[in-house]
C-alpha cells in the first residue's frame, strides 16, 4: 500500500438492534471492494439506545461537531422499545439529517430476481424516490396548549421554502437525466394548496431547463394505489419529507421487504457529510440472533461509494448483491454468511 | 302506501363525471329496497364542475343552508380536469364535511369473493378505517409569503383538538365493540409528537372504558407496509384526516380497486346531515360511456340506510351486492345493468 493511498474517514453509527449486526458486514464489503484503490478508516460512534440508557446522551454537541469532519456517515438503525417513540428518532436521526442539511433523501426501489413481491403481477419495478429531507412536517414546528385537558390543542406545522424545494427538484431532474427521464411529483396539492402549489410551480420552472425529462403529477393517495397496481410506471418519484417517508415504506413492501431497501441522506452541496442507512429499523424482534439480512446495509454502503466518487466499485457491489439475491436470496443464511457470499462474488 | 309512511328527504349531489352515472343507480336501489317501509324524496342539487364553469358558483351560502335541512346527502363524485385542483375539492367537498361537522369519515374495506386483489396472498380482508374528518392538515390553515420569489415560504398547519379527537376515538371504540374488538391507531408519533402524543393519550384513556377492546399502535409508514403484506391483521383502523385519506386509497387498491369502496362522512352527533359518497373520483377518462361500476355508490347508499336506522335493509343490499360481485363481478356490464342485477337480487 503506497504512501499516497487516499484515505476516506467514515463515521460509523451502528446504533441499535440489528443495526449492530448488519453494519459490520457493510464495512467488510466496503473494505474488500476498495482495496488497492483507496482505504477506509472507520470510527465507531457510540450513539443510540444503549448510550442513552447508560448516560442520557443522545447526540452531544461535541460529537455532532466531531461527526462534521468525516467524509461520510454509515448508519445502521436507531430505535429501541424501551425508549419512548420520538426521542432517539428526533434527537439523533432527524437531528443529523437537519444539522448536516441532508436535503436529498435518496431511496431506490428495485424488484430483484429471486425476491418474491407480495404483488401477483409486480412487473419490472425500478424507481428512485427523491424525498426532501430537511423541511415539511419534519421541522419540529408545532406545539401543544392545555396538554392533558379536554381543551388541549396540538399543532404540527409543515414549513416549505422555495430554497429548500428548488435544490431537491434540481437534484431529481439531474438524476432523471441519468435514468429513464421521467419524474412524478407526488403531493396533495388539492388540500395542501400552499405547499403543493409551490412544489408544482418549481417543478414546472426547473423542468423547462430539462426539455428531455417529462414530468407529471400524482396525489399521494393515488400514488399509494399505483404503487400496488402498477409500480413499474415510476422512474423518479419526487416528493416531500412525509409523503416520501410513507411511499418508500410501501415501496419497500412491494419489492419484497424493506430488507432490500438502501437509502442515502445526502447533502448534495458537499458542505456536510452525507449519511447512508438501510430503510429498515432496528427490528428488536429478531435482533441478537445473527439472522438479519445485511443486504440493505450493503446496498447503502454502495450508495456511499458512489457518493464518494467510486461509481464503478459501487456498481460491482450492486451486481454482486443482485447475483447473490438471485441465486441465494431464498436460502436462510446468517447475517455474516450473506456478507461472505457477497465478498466471494467480488473476488 | 299509507298516509303516515315516513319520508326521508335526501339531497343528491351527483356532481361530476361518473358521479352523474353511478348516483342514479344508487337512488334506484334505495327506492326499491325501502318500498313498503318508508319513502325517499330525492332533491337534486346542481353543484360541481359544470355549475362552476357556468356561473362561478361552488357552494353558495343559501344552498349550504338549504342542504342543512335534509336527512342525509348522497354524493357522487367531484372533480374535473378543466378546473384547477383544489377549487372544487375545498370549496364543495371539504366545505360540506367541515360545515356539517362530519367528524367520522367511515371507510370499510372488504375483499369480496369474485374480486381479484393485486396481492398474491391477500388473506381475509375485512376492516374499517375510521378517519377523522374535520381537523388535521385539512383545516386550510397555513399560507404563503413571497409567493413566486426565490424567498417563498409555504406552510400547512395541522390543527388537532382533544375535543375533535376524543369524539372520533369514542366512535371507533363503539364500532369495534360491534366487530372483532380490535383497534389500530395509525399516526406518526415519532415525528408529529404533539398531535401523535395527544391521539395516543386519548385512545389509552377512552380505551379504559372498553376493556374488551384491544388496541395497538402503528406508524403510518409501517401501516402502508402491513396493508400490502398482511391486511387481514386489521379490524378497526383509527387515524387522522390525512393518514386516513392515504391509507384508504391504498386499502381500496388492495381489495381490488376503489370501485368497491364506500364511504360515509358522518356527523355522529346528529346535528347536521351526514353525507355518503363512493371513495372513487369522477374518473373523467371513462365518464360518459355508461360503464362506470356503481357498486361503491350502492354500498355508500347502504351505509346511508344504516345511518338512518334501517340496518336490516342495508344488510340486504350489502348481501345482494356481495352475491352480485361473486357471480358477475368479472363480467363487463353497463352501469345500469349492474343496478338492474342488484335490484333483481333484492326482489
Ligand atoms: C425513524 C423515522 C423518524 C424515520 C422517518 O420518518 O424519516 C424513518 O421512518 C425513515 O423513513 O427513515
Ligand atoms: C378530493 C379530496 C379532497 C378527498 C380527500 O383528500 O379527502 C379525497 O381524496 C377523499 O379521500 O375523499
Amino acid at each position: 500500500q503506497s504512501e499516497d493511498t487516499q484515505v476516506h474517514y467514515i463515521a460509523v453509527i451502528a446504533g441499535d438492534g440489528i443495526g449492530k449486526e448488519v453494519t459490520p458486514v457493510a464495512q467488510q464489503v466496503l473494505e474488500y471492494a476498495i482495496q488497492g484503490v483507496a482505504k477506509f478508516e472507520f470510527t465507531p460512534f457510540d450513539l443510540g439506545a444503549e448510550r442513552y440508557l447508560r448516560d442520557g446522551a443522545i447526540l452531544p454537541d461535541d460529537e455532532l461537531e466531531a461527526l462534521k469532519s468525516y467524509d461520510a456517515i454509515l448508519l445502521g438503525a436507531i430505535g429501541d422499545p424501551r425508549i419512548q417513540a420520538g426521542i432517539l428518532e428526533r434527537g439523533l436521526l432527524l437531528k443529523l439529517r437537519f444539522a448536516f442539511d441532508q436535503y436529498v433523501n435518496l431511496r431506490p426501489s428495485k424488484l430483484y430476481k429471486g425476491v418474491t413481491s407480495p404483488l401477483s403481477k409486480p412487473g419490472d419495478i425500478d424507481f428512485v424516490v427523491v424525498r426532501e429531507g430537511t423541511e415539511g412536517l419534519y421541522c419540529g414546528a408545532g406545539g401543544s396548549v392545555r396538554k392533558g385537558t379536554p381543551a388541549e390543542v396540538a399543532t404540527e406545522v409543515s414549513i416549505n421554502t422555495a430554497y429548500g424545494v428548488e435544490r431537491v427538484v434540481r437534484y431529481a431532474f439531474d438524476l432523471a437525466m441519468k435514468r429513464r427521464k421521467h419524474i412524478t411529483l407526488v403531493h396533495k396539492k388539492n388540500v395542501l394548496v400552499n405547499a403543493g402549489d409551490m412544489w408544482q410551480r418549481i417543478v414546472a420552472r426547473v423542468g423547462e431547463e430539462y426539455p428531455e425529462v417529462t414530468h407529471d403529477y400524482c396525489h399521494i393517495d393515488a400514488a399509494t394505489i399505483y404503487m400496488v397496481t402498477e409500480p413499474s410506471r415510476f422512474d423518479v418519484i419526487l416528493t416531500d419529507n412525509l409523503f416520501g417517508d410513507i411511499l418508500t415504506d410501501e415501496a419497500g413492501a412491494v419489492v419484497g421487504g424493506v430488507g432490500y431497501s438502501a437509502s442515502g441522506c445526502i447533502n448534495a452541496s458537499g458542505e456536510f457529510p452525507s449519511m447512508f442507512e438501510p430503510i429498515h429499523g432496528s427490528a428488536p424482534d429478531i435482533a441478537g440472533r445473527g439472522i438479519a439480512n445485511p443486504t440493505a446495509a450493503v446496498l447503502s454502503a454502495a450508495m456511499m461509494l458512489r457518493h464518494l466518487g467510486y461509481d464503478e466499485i459501487a456498481q460491482r457491489i450492486e451486481a454482486a448483491v443482485e447475483a447473490d439475491i438471485e441465486q441465494l436470496g431464498s436460502t436462510p443464511r446468517s447475517t455474516e454468511q450473506v456478507g461472505r457470499d457477497i465478498i466471494a462474488r467480488l473476488a
